[in-house]
């Protein structure tokens, strides 16, 4: 191993044991604080004016040849970014990479943990810089940029680090093989173990949350050996570029070729995903994105592993309560936070038509819809605390969806535009709330991305449960969120959750949210039903990574 | 968990330990003895009679609509079986299948383990049994058909379980979740994690190793909570049913439903394994048999995770050798054992048309060519000897192809056919061993199933390697052998064995071959090249098959 690689190992092997340690016993860890305030002053205050600097003129990544640039990024707060990127010649990227790559491979497990974990330390001292960039590419408030974009995705690079490095440690480097032959000397065998890459990782991110979805890809990747294509959203590139800046600088500090991490832009008028997914040379794919490209990706392009976060129908149902108060409060949090432009924000809410039990006495559906309505509204009548927790509208199209939505059901909450008070070409819009009856599925069954919500009369707890097997059977589901006071109901949800292989939270009304999902402790979506075929983290993540490679020969005889 | 289940755990429970520390350590082991002596005099002398009495009538097994009976094995050794088999109704089993899937998946992973290894067990004493239908339906000659169908094959599949197991009881069962929040009381969830099963596993089975090939992914299946379809090859369809049988007979015994393992048979004529993979209730495949077959699937059934078990070019590459006699009776050991139908079977052999130096000075490429066609001559001068290696040809069609490849190249060794002392009738030829020219690219590039192999003349070693890198890269390999006294020799030949995936056997020249490949220490294959996707068996191979499904909620005040 390179010193330099040996030092990143060993300045970072606590945390990488502490980490392996947290996904195995799955409590809460992070080494990367989500307070902001835990940063320096310095970094935290000079992150605007860094990132003005970078406005309107190229930045500046290592590729071995230029085809041409790219760039056209929109903040949602309402300004061009006026960045460019170069774009790579494929041909020679690619060769380029697999040039690099058996080197990589051959540094072995240990360099290429130090080398991330590197990495990773320096993206989080990058936190507040990721921040700004995530902000005005995404549309995420501040706060949530911070965290989402910064730790919080750091935590779910390291959680992919920890998963290989547990996986790739448990394959021995050698063994001898003694078989007993009777009366004859025994055979003897020296074996060796090598782990082997699968080839070019192309990780494809999206433009809602840039970093958080594409670590885990980009580390499982490249801590397994393979060289790692970034293609960004051509909405949301810069968080990608930046990311791609600081694995190169590290891999040419600790002696490697620093193209095996690199950018490849587009745009949305020349996209280039379809003609990189089908290169026989790339041979993993992580995606996050639409249904529809998604799978395109899992029928097309066979030759690779292909890991995918799509979208589904998240869903809430709700049979009885304690109060119905706080748990108004958290499903409102919910789906105001970042204008349900979360992969994890319910859209589906089903109440029974006759209503629920509280610890209060019996509400009608319409005062469960209402109340929910009243505190959406109630949790956003302060502009500024608004602004600060619906971020803006990334994509056009979403504010657009809006409109076009609100014919769908009864109208219980509408959705306003609002004024940021220090972006007002911000695109800022509250979330729409609609009641519909259990009948009209096509309105709650196809995915609405953004802030629009449904609550759904049923005819009893039994038929929501049944609407949401059957929907999220056909559609899938990221997040299940459930509400009921009777133990042998809870047990149906257990139940639920199982069949439809999405993750259950229940009876949240406190500072705990459906659509938030920790490292180290709960697996975001779990790739068993058609809202992901991948789950973030898991063992079946990162094993198909790699392969092993032996050797064997006959033990020299001992004297 | 049910007492049965319970008691069969308990009474495997060290088998299950120790293979758990052999996959780690890799050194030998099996709990499944390979001499047949060490089985009961009576389990052994009785096999032929209990084979004979399943002959020329129905083997039943349980299923819950039949559609129609199929059967038309005939034996290698030249006659026919006449035991038909039920064919189920596809849609009615696949629903009964489904409805099982639950209670297996509840009982939990200790309770499937506890099955399986009692599966397992029954198995290994009705290896005399199994034998005797893999030699009439593979035509492997009896003590391979003993070993390969019966131990090694159980082996196979208690390595899966193991690595299920490893991978299974890595999740745990719950967590507390304590998130500190500065002055205020932490935020505390109590979570739970479920193993799920992805559903219907169908394992599509081979003509020439009906067990050794179907029991990995049989039992990786099966343990992880999939209900799992056997489809055996309408060639040799009897060792798959009575595996099934013993399956359906635990299963029973430990309170669910024998239909989690059912029996799918078809005929030639009308093929089901289209369909049932194309089925979307089907999520997990595992193929072994042809490329074409093999790559349909990979691109066809994007619905389910595909494991194949294909062909490729495998290679041997002679740099340079000690003594020429004991590495030539190594490989005509390797070539004759089955009459070359292994899927390890060393297709292409390199040899420098200048020659090789060996400790006994140099050899020219013909003295090298001779000295392997002799070894095989002579290997196999004595017939009784001969039979009991080269076992019979399964299929009409790759005695054809023996005699259609006799064009491709010079005649080194021809092939014979031979008589069976016992069996008159008995498809026994021995192998052809041909010499051909580097340039003769189509020749020896295309896999030719069956005992029939090249020498190939290259301008040097670098160019067998050259030559080894490009045919494996393109066509894939499952096992690679090499010869060379030179260490930097050696070193680019497991620098190439981790370029193109495959697992290196060097200088073998004992009682090891390159085609034997050990379970808990060898991984067949890697699958990192195209002859395969999957390794026999690695964690890849175990954690796709099911899915952690989570739950979380607000932990109790404590009081």
């Amino acid at each position: 191993m390179s010193q330099q690689a040996q030092q990143m190992l060993d300045r970072h092997r606590e945390t990488l044991d502490q980490a392996v340690e947290a996904i195995t016993t799955r409590g809460y860890w992070s080494p990367y604080p989500e307070s902001i305030k835990k940063y320096p002053e310095e970094a935290v205050k000079g992150a605007p004016a860094r990132f003005e600097a970078l406005l309107r003129q190229p930045f500046s990544l290592k590729t071995p040849a230029v085809a041409g640039q790219v760039g056209a990024e929109v903040s949602p707060y309402g300004f061009e970014l006026g960045v460019t990127y170069d774009q790579p010649e494929q041909g020679a990227l690619i060769t380029a990479m697999q040039a690099a790559m058996p080197a990589w491979r051959d540094a072995g497990a240990e360099a290429r943990v130090g080398v991330c974990l590197e990495i990773l330390a320096r993206l989080n001292a990058l936190s507040p810089d990721i921040a700004q960039a995530v902000t005005h590419t995404s549309g995420q408030a501040p706060m949530m940029a911070f965290q989402a974009g910064g730790p919080h995705a750091q935590d779910r690079g390291l959680e992919a680090v920890a998963y290989a490095w547990q996986a790739m440690s448990r394959v021995p480097a050698a063994a001898k093989w003694v078989k007993p032959q009777g009366k004859h000397d025994p055979l003897v065998l020296d074996k060796r173990y090598h782990i082997v890459p699968r080839g070019i990782a192309l990780v494809v991110a999206c433009s809602t949350f840039p970093t958080w979805n594409t670590y885990p890809g980009l580390f499982a990747s490249l801590v397994t050996g393979n060289p790692v294509i970034l293609k960004p959203h051509p909405g949301a590139i810069l968080p990608v570029a930046m990311t791609a800046r600081v694995a190169q600088e590290v891999l040419e500090e600790a002696g490697f070729d620093p193209c095996l991490v690199s950018l490849v832009p587009d745009s949305a008028e020349a996209p280039v995903t379809k003609a990189l997914a089908l290169n026989p040379a790339v041979k993993l794919i992580d995606f996050t994105g639409s249904n529809a490209f998604g799978e395109w990706l899992e029928c097309n392009a066979t030759q690779a592993r292909v890991f995918t976060e799509k979208a589904g129908i998240n869903t809430v149902i709700i049979d009885s309560v304690e109060q119905i108060k706080p748990v108004a409060q958290n499903l409102a949090f919910g789906l105001s936070l970042y204008s349900g432009q979360m992969c994890t924000t319910t859209q589906a809410i089903y109440v029974p038509k006759e209503g629920i039990q509280t610890a209060e006495g019996p509400l009608s559906f319409d005062e469960v819809a209402g109340a929910l309505a009243k505190a959406v509204e109630k949790f956003l009548s302060d502009n500024d605390r608004a602004c600060a927790v619906l971020g803006a509208i990334q994509a056009p199209a979403t504010a657009q969806r809006i409109e076009a939505c609100r014919e769908l059901g009864e109208v219980l909450l509408d959705s306003e535009t609002r004024e940021h008070a220090q972006f007002p070409k911000a695109r800022v819009h509250t979330p729409l709330l609609l009641k519909v009856d259990a009948s009209q599925r096509d309105a709650f069954s196809e995915e609405r991305f953004g802030p629009i919500s449904f609550v759904i009369a049923t005819d009893s707890t039994a038929h929501s449960i049944e609407l949401a097997r059957e929907v999220i059977g056909e559609k899938g589901a990221i997040t299940l969120g459930a509400y009921t006071t009777d133990d042998a109901v809870a047990d149906q949800f257990e139940r639920l959750a199982m069949d439809v292989a999405a993750p259950l939270s229940l009876n949240l009304d406190g500072g705990i949210f459906v659509n938030q999902s920790a490292a180290f402790s709960d697996f975001h979506a779990t790739g068993g039903n058609p809202a992901a075929n991948a789950s973030l983290c898991d063992q079946a993540f990162v094993t198909p990574r790699f392969v092993v490679v032996q050797s064997r020969r006959h033990a020299p005889v001992e004297a």
